[in-house]
């Protein structure tokens, strides 16, 4: 049995127990998130990516991760299914690999944090599977939230420096 | 256009432009591809988790990675649909975090490390979507093949210390 | 040609044709519903059920019906996609198998009827999958609404003993 | 730790832990199965179900169950996305309800129990949906497995009278 | 580089790349949309297409047209997700083959012209899928839309005679 | 009733009753279908059309197109679920709009006549997604099969003029 006077993970109630969190008494309030995620590439592969000017992988990776945001609450146990009012995901070469930045919208009573994870992430996996008959050894680095507005929980914006 | 002697991106054809690779003429043989996603958290985070009896977040992470892995050619575009025989999702604490094992396998004429890859990134942001009500700043630090068997191109398995 | 005088079927419009109703004029109010299932199982199954502590199969149960309750307008031809603002759903053994109970709730112009009796179904549907190995002649028992609030035709709660 | 002499459940391993099946290994062979539902309704509903020629709920609820034996693989979380090579729904007025019989084959290494369930348990709610304006005390009294033919554990039929 | 001036494609921003509008600071407000299709068949697919009378194939496309609908999200990559308050499909014979009519209607930020469109095509591609044995060269004639109210842009409706 | 000596309509059994054909019989062949659509655009949107070269419109409804094609079986009640082994969807303009070309592949016991005609259907839906602010007006001119080859109905290949 939790302690209830320590922090409690997300969706859990007063039983320990997972469930999706009710949310019919908040108001819908405008809300937005930024994610990003980096899949660093080996420089074989960053000299062939730029050559396909009439199906840019970057184009498809962001495709693919525009699409996966609307279908994050399919994907994520616990999240609300949402009305996104926006998404946009950008897929550009930097330093060592493709850095992915995706920002999700909503009016909504639910924040859109996994919203933009998820486009993030299966943008991220996009740009992998284009790029791995090159080379097996890819990673994506890492996949974190940036920055985020609106809901009870307040603003928020990575500090410093980068993953 | 692209260089003919130079290595191609996976699905692309010689025109530079990407589509589903034929895979109509191959035989199906049996593939398996395991991957791995590391979530690091913070040590308020790590505390509370195993505190949850009845509806424990690894298993809710697991479950989701296991349904991930059979919706991958819904989000991956250049994807085949495959008919999977096995996903397993693994999910614990290590050190500062929680480490996600997935392993998919299938017979068909194509590998399944975007399955593998998928259910790890899936089960990976669920534990995120749990405990982001603790610590905003959770990194997924990294999601990467470790080893496949089948196919053409051979066995791999990732050399030397995980990421 | 359907007698005007008569109680018509929902979604049926005049001329006896279905469609999804026109809810366009209604105002979003909240609305909540309760269903449940019993899945009847042999002494043999109940014995056997709680002793997989690390994955358990009615945390297993519970979680599919959660899920469901999302995909419920993909299935019943004539619900309305609806942004739901919780579901919920419990399992427990109970006399000779497991009773499922699944709550629903909206802020939204139609109820959420068919959402608390789908994730009970496929919750119930999850028992059944992973007992059957044991006993194929399992039968889910009863699936029935429990309770409602809200909404033009009022709240209703089953009355006397439970099927 | 469940005792390994003791029947185990499906999809557990023997460390307790559910995951899908391994079934690379196993041939794909013929497999069938039929399942059915009752949904018992009021004199009232039973007397206005067959006036509506233009769009017969019984058919609807046909093709809802002929859909949803399609997406079985993603409702129940351990079942192997199948290769359905037939599925059939009928619902007719019988009694005091209507009855559905769902039945599903395939050529797989796996059988089609919960895909003709699922198939048998969506047409049953659909049947619910569309006559629940004239009666919130619907029950659906059973779902179960009739037979089965192919795969290691043998054919089956249900004996005695139907539930 | 676009010319701003020039007159710019839906879903563009100034870069001249795709992404999803972002509708968030519109407010919902009530709008339809009505589609056509029109599948043209030769005389013996005409004879023949009524004499189903308990699975009548208009009845499988109307309903085939609504779920699709629902989907219109999942299936054009810049759509929003929209909480649809009506959809309704109607398919008759009418000359030599089936005009399909589909409308759409929500009240939301954006309009619904791309649900009442693909609920019109996949209606008109079921008729496709029910004749294709009788007759290899159907052609679905034309897709269009009929008219719409609402929203920034004003009404429209499709003037002269039908295409 | 239905003379039996008639020609039938695909998916119908002697009772005139709709059903998912049974194919378990049948083995695994080979099997293509190439269908086209054209989308009639006005001479402003053509001019417009090649300006975002950063995100072209008919790379979009490439992805588009190659995405619908994997959920045919979701989307047209009666179509078997089918292990594809190629997609390709080509978009360019030609005259007064754009033409597409659609293709797909399966080793399996049914056609993929559907997959070609929804994969050309969606990628032509979303050229109109894309086009529409700058013309209400567009029509989708046709959508038809153009060629098929493999199983027991022979090859077929679309004489004379396109339409």
């Amino acid at each position: 049995m939790p302690d209830k006077n320590q922090p409690k993970l997300s969706h859990y109630d007063d039983a320990g127990q997972a469930s999706m969190v009710d949310v019919s008494a908040k108001l819908p309030t405008r809300r937005t998130a930024t994610a990003s995620a980096f899949v660093e590439l080996s420089a074989a592969v960053l000299a062939v990516l730029p050559q396909n000017p009439k199906g840019d992988p970057l184009e498809v990776a962001r495709f693919a991760g525009i699409q996966a945001a609307k279908r994050t609450s399919e994907l994520i146990p616990m999240c609300h299914p949402l009305p996104l009012t926006h998404v946009d995901v950008q897929a550009q070469i930097e330093g060592e690999g493709v850095r992915i930045t995706a920002t999700a919208a909503t009016v909504s009573p639910t924040g859109v944090e996994m919203e933009a994870l998820t486009a993030a992430s299966i943008a991220a996996l996009t740009i992998y599977d284009m790029t791995k008959a090159l080379d097996k050894g890819i990673v994506i680095r890492h996949i974190q939230l940036e920055a985020k507005t609106g809901g009870k929980s307040g603003d928020f914006a990575r500090e410093g420096a980068r993953a």
